[in-house]
């Protein structure tokens, strides 16, 4: 691969904010592999995710799959917003000195398409082959196709449907009173992921893996949340967290605009056991829109399964860009075998 | 109504606990209605309920319904480990001449039970018509069907199946997490309280009552949400609520025991909506007894739907107790006429 190395870029100037307000000089970290080209695919990534796409979707970056850098230029950046290099809460607030941390800004998923299409810019890319992400990265997927149709060809979107549900607010406020009522916010921050990881899980993935098994402590699935949530204080920030849910919570496709006037080409795809973001909810995205795909990812691992079962994803998305662009042929194996 | 004022009996002497350790002068909190009787419909109660049946269940205590006590003698009882008047962490122990707190004792659906007998031998009920309950107060039902098989003559169970599943557990850990990291166990109480109300409520519940409706400090469902856990903290002891999902964790129909040896009539009432213990579950209860019989209760609130939708219970329950005991007629109405 060209590149596995994080780079940053600060993009000079102002950006204004969906909801009011802008910010200074916002630096994005990016990463980017293949040949450098005109076209790119774009990988957005997920809540707690980044930069690291190769890492984290390792699968899709595979000989003759979708990401495959013999094939394509591919560019993955960490959103506004977020603690993985991007300008977030945790950066400097220059008017003061110290990190933004809960000052920073409202931002919405289409202010982090916004910072994407800067960094293209800047790349040089004119057109995305195609935009791809799952849950908070499906809504950027989305954005992308609803905002610059004239330089996209297709989206990709995954286990999320066109809005965030009443329920998935709910969930979202349940973690947000976590970590803004804690006694440290890191404590706050191991809970509402242990409220993530539940929701991000089916019954039946918890019920094979843990069962009722017992630990020394109590049972196993409890050392295991309680497990996710102190790794996950490791790696990020109580801030961030709370700033990308709301980000999320913020999410409506429809918002100012008709769905029925969104013409680019989108993949819907439903994961048949997500309990966050029914398949069901996953289908009314591409029923509304006319030029929408809709696919479910049979699997059992819930709403992270589009993290996990990369190659039945692989399949899929596959099928859908060689329906939408013939330059897309496929394989004799059924993938992608000509993305540039 | 004969009663509807709670009263308060001593069982002198040791109440040895299914865990190990005993406690000493267990009180129980109780109500009865109706006149006093040798046979007596038993009412459990659900994680945060009380004795006060016939205000939370107030629909089957409805003249001609299942609870009418003008056809039943009925006893409720607030459970061990309760903090509405029963012995539990709220209560003085006697040893250091404060509440328990946090040294309240682990006890078990099955130690609940035995409090439960001994109030019924203090009334002078030796049988049990049947014993009902939802959610927490069905998992006393069940145990009442396999430990008393020669005192009671049914037992009805609903919203929950033979055991805690992996993710309940997972769901109580993140609700023990919140209330023993917090900064004040108060504020911990209420984030486990909106967890459990997410898992209480369907999706399609909460995207018909509030959708995306805005309030002035965010989404309307955030203020309901905040709400409720406010009110919570308001009504109930936080190391009540561990001591209770920890027993409620504990239960397993199946612990010591066949399930194919409880030959008591069991209903297991399923919820269609239910997200926190899905009517498949349920199913596997009735499917797995010899004299086990499964209905459908169809609802769109969720899990609480069994203290909401009481005129489609009581029909449901009524139609069983008919079928199993011709003590019990249905009225022309096909609503049991002869309880008594």
């Amino acid at each position: 691969m060209t590149s596995a190395e994080t780079k940053y870029l600060t993009l000079d100037g102002s950006l204004p904010l969906e909801n009011g307000g802008s910010l200074q000089d916002v630096v994005v970290a990016y990463r980017t592999w293949g040949e450098p080209a005109d076209s790119a695919a774009l990988v957005c990534h997920a809540l707690t995710g980044n930069a690291d796409a190769d890492d984290w979707w390792s699968g899709l970056y595979k000989p003759g799959a979708i990401l495959d850098p013999e094939r394509n230029y591919v560019v993955a950046s960490n959103v506004l917003g977020g603690c993985y290099g991007s300008t977030g809460p945790t950066s400097i607030n220059l008017r003061t000195g110290h990190p933004y941390g809960r000052d920073f800004p409202d931002v919405t998923i289409r202010d982090m398409v916004e910072v994407q299409r800067r960094l293209l810019d800047h790349l040089g890319v004119s057109r995305v082959s195609f935009a791809i992400g799952g849950s908070m990265g499906g809504m950027q997927a989305q954005e992308w196709a609803a905002l610059h149709p004239d330089r996209i060809d297709a989206a990709v979107s995954i286990g999320v449907g066109i809005t965030q549900s009443a329920w998935n607010i709910a969930l979202s406020d349940a973690q947000r009173a976590a970590i803004t009522s804690a006694a440290g916010t890191e404590k706050g921050l191991a809970i509402a992921r242990m409220i993530a990881m539940i929701s991000y899980r089916s019954p039946e993935n918890f019920d094979t893996r843990f069962g009722r098994e017992l630990s020394d402590s109590g049972f196993t699935v409890q050392d295991y949340l309680r497990y996710q949530g102190e790794k996950l204080v490791d790696r990020f920030d109580a801030d961030t967290y709370v700033t990308l849910i709301n980000a999320m919570d913020s999410h409506d496709l429809a918002r100012s605009r008709e769905l029925a006037s969104i013409e680019t080409p989108i993949l819907a795809v439903g994961i048949s056991s997500d309990a966050l973001y029914p398949s069901s909810d996953v289908k009314k995205l591409a029923d509304a829109l006319p030029n929408g795909v809709y696919r479910t990812l049979h699997a059992s691992q819930g709403h992270d399964a589009f993290l996990i079962e990369t190659g039945e994803l692989n399949r899929i998305v596959a099928g859908f860009l060689n329906r939408v662009d013939s330059r897309y042929p496929a394989g004799r194996d059924g993938r992608g075998s000509a993305w540039a």
